[in-house]
């Protein structure tokens, strides 16, 4: 994982760091309450895929169940060039995302895909309250641009 | 516009409401170096189309001049569902966005989009230092889903 940083706050972006790590452990181990705990239960998804979001960490996990269902066999899942912007209580990050899977010959089938999280601090504990993922898509074909690379 | 906030640092979110407004106005009017002013000069957006990235103000500029050369006419732009979450000197915002133009006939082309979008505090001045615009794909065409409403 490859990082870069922009912070007002170092304490809140060690914090904030600290959850994307386990964030994404949750994620390799493709455990869903797991990845659900991280969330606040109001937390509002932009997701890449189906629809145009995800209200509430409920509905937000049925999806994650549905996404990982999709991907069995070792999943790729790379941040890239992480930055994050932590103030007290309030903070978000962006990264680029290699993600995909391998297919039954071995060979790996990944795209590049953008990841924007917010966070927001209550009680003394960071949650996720905002995530967005996409790929960017062709005005002519209207397709996904599966092939960019950064 | 429809609006719901969420907010740590009532002022900032004032501050940040403030700047989107202007920013708004600035797309309406089609004021690239009006648009252009609202952002960081290190900017990171991922935009919707055609690039993973666009990498500070003056790659960022450039990329909206080629996206507003692309819709003449009349342009649709409307911000729905926007939430504000706003600390001392950072903050973030999401929304829908409602986004087309108006063809030959009058009829008007628009679809539903995604923004997120990151705020910093420096110097006492807010400014956008990331964007993220999106519509989600299909799993099985890998088109956009341009007929999605909320």
């Amino acid at each position: 994982m490859s990082t870069a940083t922009a912070s007002a706050t170092p304490s809140s972006e060690a914090d904030i760091r600290a959850l994307i790590d386990s964030w994404i452990k949750s994620v390799h181990a493709q455990d869903v309450a797991g990845i659900a705990s991280h969330y606040a239960p109001d937390i509002l998804a932009f997701d890449a895929i189906m629809q145009l979001q995800f209200k509430g960490r409920e509905a937000y996990t049925k999806h994650w169940e549905a996404c990982l269902a999709m991907c069995p066999g070792p999943g790729i899942f790379e941040m890239h060039d992480l930055r994050i912007t932590a103030g007290e209580d309030v903070g978000f990050a962006h990264c680029l995302n290699r993600c995909g899977g391998t297919d039954e010959s071995g060979e790996e089938k990944a795209s590049w895909m953008r990841m924007t999280a917010g966070y927001r601090k209550s009680n003394g504990k960071w949650t996720v309250v905002h995530e967005h993922w996409s790929a960017p898509f062709d005005m002519e074909s209207g397709k996904a641009l599966f092939d960019l690379k950064p």
